[in-house]
């Protein structure tokens, strides 16, 4: 294998191999950089789909490719799979690893779950961004049922059996909709002294509606379906405290032994590498061609950049965004490095929004289009399908969703312990 | 639902849901016995592909089953998730619930890694009982390679890419045909700094030979094939030392970074819950009808125990071996209770041994029959298939079979961290 020398061309280090990153090395082919592809992780998660593994309908191989194995015909690119600590003198500085110097820096590390500063909330109540997170919540929720059907006193046998997800954006909704699918059919007969149909689902959001983010009537269609589907829903209501007690709205406390945080990211800590402000959300400002300012060798992608979008808004955090900003920073890259002039500003084309509610039905919206129910659900299921990488993968996915819609069996109902036997 | 009357009919409880236990409970469909099956996992594991697991091969789902799935038409049947802490006055103690009392009690409790009284070593070479197990130790094969690809000095990274695998029998010899496929064949063209096929891939064995059940004609052509697979085999040469430096044979210590324990079982602490005494694998000697001398209401079946064989050898512990063990003891049971004879004795019929070399060959060993190569391959591929549970799990693993076979690629190459960052 002829491997280039790797002292002469010019040197691009991507962070993160998510979606805007993957896109940026997948564009940069045939630029002739070399490039370091860097991540924590020796997986490309596809995070759309992981509120299926951490509520039992997928496993964790079905949406998480080994990146090594998507660059193996790429012999510029160098994967490493390392913890970045900082940037300092054009170079990324790793744990336990010698620091990478680079000639340009794609920076696309994301995001995390955001407690707006509560630090004990993360142990009570985890959110959902990696492999690790879904298989730890997924746990908890088939533990809760476990450890209900032996426990004598009814109060904590009731707090056992009340699921409460805080957060009604796509991920809280599709996280109470697999949920109550699964107490009220899944588990059906398979408890002797529990009746998992008496489970209590419950979304909380502090806004006065669901799917913010949708027109008013696909909310209001998705809180109707909720509602049918057996979910408590408690909108306009902030969560006020997080214990291993259950959930505080205002006065009230609900028991409740299983929460999952699903109420807002804020942006991986980048901006103290770089020494720049960020915003509220951690969100990095850029030009128009997504690099910093004043750093015209550094760019800033996916739910990392502040890019401003229509009447003040930025870029959502969503995938489509993540790869359109990886693409054009190529784009970027190449056209420096060709001499050419560079593309115009960045533009975001919006790829619309799109929310399951459970095993049938969802709400699609898309300019002047906007559609629910199971017509909207095939519509999301193929989008999600084709959006999967590798054939192998889109057929086994399509395998467990076929087999849990027709049989309503959950493929991946396994309790792994943590090999400390804690959370 | 009707659910029978929970005072009145005779208790068999089952502890462990392996083959032994499971088998046992399905063989006491239509006695009219209440039973409750006790186990410390929510789910009945397929062992026999538990090394596809360790070794990238499969996903945890595709050979574990949730055990109240399988009991779902069995309104009599209660599955209690818990461990088992001890036996007491007619009742099985289990941590964090109420005892359970019982009039009949099956013990299938299975076997552990057996160290031989070394007790630092299962934290340097873990064995392959569990998911978790087989996900520590991908997660370990997984990442030696990814720090071999950072790891500047050469003889840290030449026992970084070492594995060595403790124990000449099937497992053994199973897992290190997937190792050494898995670096000369999958991982090729992944890295830029290691190349894969430097690897070295050890067996250790004791004995004189690997597959020491097997006849040795065998024995000689899975040796020949391991050897062609760049297999390093160590034979008549006991470990008499494991630590996190590597593995010392005599006065040889192999610096290697990864080692898997497959050298032994030992039966799991039952006997001490019974207060009987154990042979030195921690087998309970049982009656012709495998309940415990001068217990009748009490059985013991599977690895656990020491049922005579032919020319004084013990039944193998072996799934078949477990299954027949269940199904007898379930008879034997149901026959009490309708008040009918006993059946004749415990009589084992032994299905053969069968180990596969690699992902296109196998030795299979059945009376008179020896069979090598690919023809080997396929008779163990269609049985194993055929034993697994459930038809989306048959197609699943044959899916992914398939696709390693035709692809070289391995599914579920993740690494995924414990919460607590260790092992």
């Amino acid at each position: 294998m002829q491997i280039q020398d790797r002292t002469d061309p010019h040197h691009v280090a991507v962070i993160g191999a998510g979606f805007a990153g993957l896109q940026a090395v997948k564009t940069l082919d045939g630029s002739g950089a070399r490039i370091t592809l860097i991540d924590r992780k020796n997986h490309h998660l596809f995070q759309p789909l992981l509120y299926q593994v951490a509520t039992t309908i997928l496993s964790p191989s079905e949406i998480a490719w080994p990146i090594r194995r998507l660059m193996r015909n790429r012999p510029e690119v160098r994967t490493v799979m390392a913890t970045v600590k900082g940037i300092d003198g054009g170079k990324v500085l790793v744990e336990g690893g010698e620091p990478i110097p680079y000639d340009t820096l794609v920076i696309a590390t994301g995001s995390v779950p955001a407690y707006f500063g509560h630090d004990d909330w993360p142990a009570v109540a985890p959110g959902l961004k990696t492999l690790e997170d879904a298989t730890q919540i997924r746990r908890r929720i088939l533990l809760a049922f476990e450890q209900a059907e032996v426990e004598p006193d009814p109060a904590r046998r009731r707090a056992l059996m009340t699921f409460a997800v805080i957060g009604g954006g796509p991920t809280g909704v599709e996280l109470v909709g697999v949920i109550a699918e699964l107490a009220h059919r899944t588990l059906r007969k398979e408890f002797r002294r529990i009746d998992p149909d008496e489970t209590q689902v419950i979304l909380i959001e502090a806004g006065p509606r669901v799917l913010g983010a949708f027109p008013e009537c696909l909310s209001a269609y998705a809180q109707a379906a909720l509602t049918r589907m057996g979910v408590d829903l408690r909108l306009g209501q902030p969560v006020t405290a997080l214990t291993q007690g259950g959930v505080q709205i205002g006065q009230e406390l609900i028991p409740s032994a299983t929460v999952v945080w699903a109420a807002g990211v804020a942006a991986s800590p980048a901006a103290k590498w770089l020494g720049v402000a960020a915003d509220r959300g951690g969100r990095i400002a850029v030009e128009p061609d997504l690099s910093v300012v004043g750093r015209p060798e550094l760019f800033v992608i996916g739910d990392l950049a502040a890019v401003p979008w229509a009447e003040g808004t930025l870029v959502p955090q969503l995938a489509p965004a993540a790869k359109q900003q990886g693409a054009y920073v190529g784009r970027v890259i190449k056209a420096r490095l060709a001499g050419q002039a560079p593309p115009p500003p960045f533009r975001y084309r919006h790829a619309g929004n799109l929310a399951t509610i459970g095993r049938r039905s969802a709400v699609v919206h898309y300019g002047k289009v906007k559609l629910t129910g199971a017509l909207a659900w095939w519509i999301w299921g193929f989008a999600h399908i084709l959006f999967l990488i590798g054939t192998r993968n889109r057929v086994v996915v399509a395998w467990s969703w076929l087999w849990t819609y027709l049989r309503g069996q959950n493929a991946a109902r396994l309790i792994v312990d943590p090999p400390d036997g804690k959370d």
